[in-house]
C-alpha cells in the first residue's frame, strides 16, 4: 500500500523546465499543466503573446534571481517553469496506434535521451517505450535537450523490457536492434515496407543488453568506414542516422 | 611584423587536453607533441604501456589536484596532457590527395565541432576546411568532445572561405551545402560516383552564409518527417547523417 502512494505522490510532484525552446514549447503544450513562469523582461512578452491560459502566475524577475531557483549550474536563458509531468497513454493503446516505436534499453543519460527525443520528432517517431529504473529521468535537463520536443513525445515505462518486446512483436512489429558488433549493415536493410517497426537502442559504452539482444528480429550497424582507428558514434547520433535509414525506407 | 611574431607564439602555446578518450589517443598518436602528463594512480598503469617515449614527465597526483590544473570546470577523468598543436598539411596538398572533405562555415562551438570530428572519423571523412576567424579553436573541449577522433583528422584553416570553395571546384570536387531550406533531400540526391566531394556545413541556427550558398553546386537538406511541429537537428546530428548518406553512395 505504501508504495502506491509513493508511486501517485512522484506523480504529482511539480518539476521544473527551462531554456527557450524547452519553455515555449510546454507553454504551447495544451496538455501541459503550468504552474508558474519565472522569467526575465526580455522574456516576458513573448510569453504572454504565447500562453492562452490566463491563470498561470507569471513571476518576472532578474537573472540572477532565476539562477536561485535551481540549485544545480543549469543555463536556464532566463527563463524557468514548474510545471506536471505529462500524462502519456497505456502502452496496449500505442500497441494498437503506432506504426514505429523507439525502445531504449537502460539510456540513462538525459542528454543523450534528450538528442534521440530531439531527432524523432524531426523524424516523424512519436513513442519511446523504456524500463522504469535504469533509465533517464523525466526533468529539465531531458527536456533542455530535447529542445522543446519533449512536448510531443509519449514515453511509455515498462517494468520488464523483455516481455514487453515480445507483446510489440505479436502485434506486427518487426524489432530492430541496433548492434555495432552485427555485421548486417543498415544501408543493406531490406525494405520491410509492410511491417510496423520498433527501433531499439542501448545505451552508449554497454550497448544493448543479452536478453534484450534475442529478443530483436534483426540486429544491425552502421558501416565504420574508418578501418585505421577504433572509432565509434555517439548514441544519439546513430540512432538519428537509424531513423533517417528507417524512416526513408518507408517513402 | 608585429603580427607574424604573435602568430608563430600562439602557435607554439602548450595546450591541455583532457578525458580518457581524447589523452589516451593522443599519447598513441607518433604526430602527437606531449609535454608533461598529470594522472591520478588509476590511470597511471594504462598510460605507461601506451607511451613509447619515456622522456616525457608523468605526474601522479589526486583527482582534487587535477582539478586545481585547469580552472574551468571540467571533467578530466583522471588525466591532463600538456600539448603543442599538431601540424597539419596545406590547403593545395589536401586538394590533390583527399576525396572527401568537410567545410565548416563558421562553427564556432567545439562541442559541436568536436562532435562532428568524431562521427567523420567513423565515416572515413579525414580533413577539414574551416576560416581562421569565427571557427572554434582548437583546444580541450574540442578534443574532449571529439572523443579521440581529433589525432586523425586534418583541419585546415582558409582566410576566406568563398575564395577557398572555389579553388575546391576548380580541384573537381563537388560542393554540397547542407541548408534546411533546401526542397531537395539528401536520399534523393543522385550518386556523384566519379566526382570527390567536398560538404559544406553551416552552424546551428544560422546555418550558411548567402556567399557560402552561392558557392555551392548543390543545396540539400534532410527530409523533416515531422509535420506539425517545427523541429530541426542538432548540427552534429545532421552532418552525421549527411556523412552516411554521402559515404554510402560511395559504395
Amino acid at each position: 500500500m505504501r508504495k502506491k502512494i509513493n508511486k501517485k505522490n512522484r506523480k504529482n510532484t511539480p518539476y521544473y523546465i527551462w531554456g527557450i525552446h524547452a519553455s515555449l514549447a510546454a507553454i504551447s503544450n495544451k496538455n501541459r499543466i503550468i504552474k508558474k513562469i519565472y522569467c526575465n523582461e526580455k522574456n516576458f512578452e513573448t510569453i504572454s503573446s504565447l500562453k492562452k491560459d490566463s491563470k498561470i502566475e507569471i513571476k518576472v524577475m532578474k537573472n540572477n534571481n532565476l539562477d536561485m531557483i535551481i540549485k544545480e549550474n543549469i543555463s536556464h536563458q532566463g527563463i524557468i517553469l514548474e510545471t506536471k509531468p505529462l500524462n502519456y497513454p497505456n502502452f496496449e493503446d500505442v500497441l494498437k496506434n503506432e506504426e514505429l516505436l523507439i525502445v531504449l534499453d537502460q539510456i540513462t543519460d538525459p542528454q543523450n535521451m534528450g538528442a534521440i527525443i530531439r531527432s524523432m520528432s524531426f523524424f516523424g517517431a512519436k513513442t519511446i517505450i523504456t524500463t522504469k529504473d535504469n533509465s533517464a529521468e523525466i526533468n529539465g535537463s531531458l527536456a533542455k535537450s530535447a529542445s522543446g520536443s519533449l512536448e510531443s513525445i509519449n514515453i511509455i515505462k515498462v517494468t520488464n523490457l523483455a516481455m514487453s518486446l515480445d507483446k510489440i512483436r505479436k502485434n506486427n512489429f518487426i524489432i530492430i536492434g541496433l548492434d555495432e558488433n552485427s555485421e548486417v549493415y543498415l544501408e543493406n536493410m531490406k525494405d520491410y515496407k509492410d511491417h510496423k517497426k520498433a527501433l531499439v537502442l542501448g545505451s552508449e559504452g554497454k550497448g544493448l543488453r543479452r536478453l534484450t539482444k534475442e529478443k530483436c528480429d534483426l540486429l544491425m550497424s552502421i558501416n565504420n568506414k574508418n578501418n585505421i582507428n577504433f572509432t565509434t558514434l555517439n548514441v544519439s547520433v546513430s540512432s538519428a542516422v537509424a531513423l533517417y535509414e528507417l524512416t526513408r525506407k518507408n517513402i
